[in-house]
């Protein structure tokens, strides 16, 4: 089942869980209230990076077009993501920007 | 495209067009802090019901077993909702109860 | 809870609800096999407005890109769909190319 | 990040992947007409290990219902897939037993 998408679908998928887990801390946090762009890209990415995940995985003839599309959510994300102190945030900066560079590839 | 569904399709895209709306104003409230749990269900409902209607409108063999899971998540949300006097928590409170009505009717 | 949306979300659950019955006849069809490619583009397409669906109703920041991709991948169902003689496929078509249209002007 | 899902999220992901590689191999077999109801399950059990990961990683309270039926969903997969000689719905088969029996552990 090897394929050209193997890196970018491991990509989405440990972003969509940085992303998720952040989403659920990020609700957990004493300023939950100062987190609200930060859940609300969360929630973006995440859904975008499992959107990304389906299609190429059953090779979509849009896969490209997606994985455009989910570079650009990535990367909004984590330029959010990276403004907080909380760990949560920080490796969900790192993820989001891992995605979307692996995502830039596949678009290109 | 008449079907049993038709109800519930309706329910189902109404209530999550009510937990998303109420999920985008929850975070812009002043009191976003406050509103972590209605944000977190809102999330759960809104997908939930995104789930239950793809199902049931590509007539999928577990439409039942979706909407029955479908009626509990409705039902937590509109509970978390109804404690909350926005207008925006309110009407989405409303939705929630009539999905989870109607989902039950087809899980039954 | 009116948007700027409505018209657009209104088209995606319609297309949505087209695509997934088109997508349960065709497998239905003692010709399936020859609904391979209707198959596929169903499934794209069904997702791809569930997905824009849920982010327009969220007031996603993304809506407009996901719109502008919707309307591409709507197209392409709508013309593989229209080569068809089934009910379903034509109405199908019928949607998708509203779904495009409608899509169109949100992404402009 | 370790979470008491750990094991259950690889075995959606792993399913959700041989899932929609056997949809798109079987929409290509000269006897795709004979494959509809594999076509048909694949895209149903590759939604709702979507749909379990997307909850597993939010740490969603419903994360448990929703493996208890992700699990009968698999099974009904694996069951079909295993009827037929490809090899793709051979290693389907496979996944989707082997992820029936990790959600069923997260659902009990």
């Amino acid at each position: 089942m090897k394929s050209v998408y193997e890196e970018c679908i491991k990509a989405c998928r440990e972003c969509l869980e940085a992303c998720n887990h952040c989403f659920d801390k990020c609700l957990m946090e004493e300023d939950a209230g100062m987190m609200a762009e930060c859940i609300r890209l969360d929630r973006e990415c995440a859904e975008m990076c499992g959107f990304a995940l389906q299609a190429m995985t059953r090779n979509s003839p849009y896969a490209e077009d997606i994985c455009q599309l989910c570079a650009k959510v990535c990367e909004a994300c984590g330029n959010e993501c990276s403004l907080h102190k909380h760990d949560h945030c920080q490796l969900c900066a790192e993820s989001c920007f891992a995605c979307a560079e692996a995502c830039r590839k596949i678009a290109s």
